[in-house]
């Protein structure tokens, strides 16, 4: 997906959405969404590279930054920073941990595709970390990488209580693990080939796979900027209807845009004979389930400051319509 | 290794050593090192068996106790405990710790087991981890493990500060990460058949590879334990040590004793080409530097109440006089 947003897919209405249309959805300020993730995602990318500098034994720290450092848009840590912002907290403190959501989304794509599971060759127009360092050392480096983001969060987060820190590795820990991002992995693997899965099965796979760690990167940065109980709690129902959004406007994607449009290979979900929105309940409901994820997210930010959830905001339009 | 200390390999005088007489040495009192860690080890597999219960998704959880409740000995949940009580700290204090140390041992053997790294079919006498649930599964539960292990460290400790689990989330961290276990892992994978690893690119490998968890083991304990700066720091060079003559050891035993007597394949390093103490510097000199490390272990305890230092130096004579 491109850092434009594009040809709306929600709506027969909305066929054609530019970016300067988002934006100013977005928000009725000046806020202009691009260049906010261009200067956001700059600053991760300085702290990204500082963080995990080139170090011996060199050759694992060169597997590490590879894919840490092989750009991507950061929407991730900008999540989390966003958050932070948003309930009055600064860029800095929430800076370790949104390097840490980063790490970890990395370690997940170095490991997803390995040869024993999906068996990349490429990522984000690169030959896979496995194809570069060997195997072995793609599995290694992703512990590094898992690893390490709880270190950095724990050594390098400061200006907050120590409470809060704990209550933040639970956080990032709990959105990762058997009950997170791999619970969706796990059960995504063992979905394939099987005819009769249902939504609420697809609904489990997605809301583990992909929204528990986007949740996970706005919770932190809403804990971290001290954002009250209340607070954090529509923060986590915004990032999680944000994540299953992101995966049925993918789904919808797969289906409607050729391989040029979306960058990487489009029908994907069909070979693979996937279970998807479009297939279980067709485009039509998946786009009308799409602008139902949009709203009920955007609802959960009606109660904060609009100028300050701009960014939030846009980056709910952002992910609904996208064209790649 | 068997939990029975037999026959010594240090010292060419000390052919014959009994579990009587280790457990002798290690303490005038009453300490019976057998029985303390089969105590030990029963509240740790009681720890681990509750906090990772068979819950959904079944295959994931299934995955992480199948490799987590397969036994062992439970060396490093009972260093770490070990060193809580040596401080004045309580068992429950430092659980779970204990536990997230010995699910992250798990989680490298899991991922060095699979067949990009050692390829192994068996461990501790059942079929491996990926053998039974696939590779892909085992990488996941692998990735879950590592996570979950900060969690529960995050969660499940009572009774001490929040900066003490700060600091001991980063310390854990640490001891796995690219300038930990994974930095001995790497650079132990990079030397196989490189004839002119000196001795100390090996030493980087044992600090790393083993010692670094088994130090990581004992520095939690003794944080949590509430130990003093000066406390902590003997007790993390006392790790340092035994962590190296854990493998000083294991080299040693490769070339003199039988796969029968080690249960295991012997000859092993020879037969991998992998550079070992006994092929740098020969048995005799192998055989003094794990005594002077097993000295130099036990120093760091002669500041401490001696019987409550019962267990950790009949560990380090445990580590120095196994027999496989």
């Amino acid at each position: 997906m491109g850092i434009g947003i594009g040809i709306a897919i929600l709506t027969k209405e909305q066929t054609v959405k530019d970016e300067d249309t988002a934006r100013e959805e977005s928000s009725s300020s000046t806020f202009h969404f691009k260049t906010y993730m261009l200067q956001k995602a700059k600053s991760v990318n300085q702290a990204l590279e500082a963080a995990v500098s080139l170090r011996d034994p060199q050759k694992i720290h060169e597997s590490m930054r590879y894919s840490l450092l092989a750009g991507g848009k950061r929407v991730r840590p900008v999540l989390c920073i966003a958050a932070c912002e948003l309930v009055g907290g600064h860029e800095s403190t929430a800076m370790p941990a949104a390097c840490a959501v980063e790490m970890i989304h990395t370690m997940s794509l170095m490991h997803d595709d390995l040869p024993c599971m999906d068996n990349d060759d490429l990522r984000r127009g690169k030959p896979t970390n496995h194809k570069v360092f060997g195997e072995d050392v793609a599995v290694l480096a992703g512990d590094a990488l898992l690893a390490f983001a709880f270190e950095h969060v724990a050594i390098a987060t400061v200006g907050v209580s120590s409470e809060k820190i704990v209550r933040v590795i639970g956080e990032l820990a709990k959105s990762i693990g058997s009950e997170g991002l791999v619970a969706g992995q796990v059960v995504d693997i063992k979905s394939e080939g099987i005819s009769d899965v249902g939504l609420e099965h697809l609904e489990f796979i997605h809301v583990h796979k992909t929204a528990a760690l986007l949740e996970g990167s706005v919770v932190l940065g809403a804990i971290l900027g001290g954002g009250s109980d209340e607070e954090v709690e529509k923060l986590r129902k915004f990032a999680r209807c944000i994540g299953l959004l992101f995966q049925v406007v993918d789904d919808i994607l797969d289906v409607t845009k050729s391989s040029q449009q979306l960058g990487k290979t489009a029908g994907k979900d069909l070979v693979a004979d996937k279970v998807t929105y479009p297939k279980l309940i067709g485009i039509e409901k998946s786009r009308e389930f799409a602008e139902k994820l949009n709203n009920e997210a955007k609802d959960q930010l009606a109660g904060f400051d609009q100028e300050k959830a701009a960014p939030l905001i846009a980056l709910a339009n952002y992910i609904a319509y996208r064209e790649n």
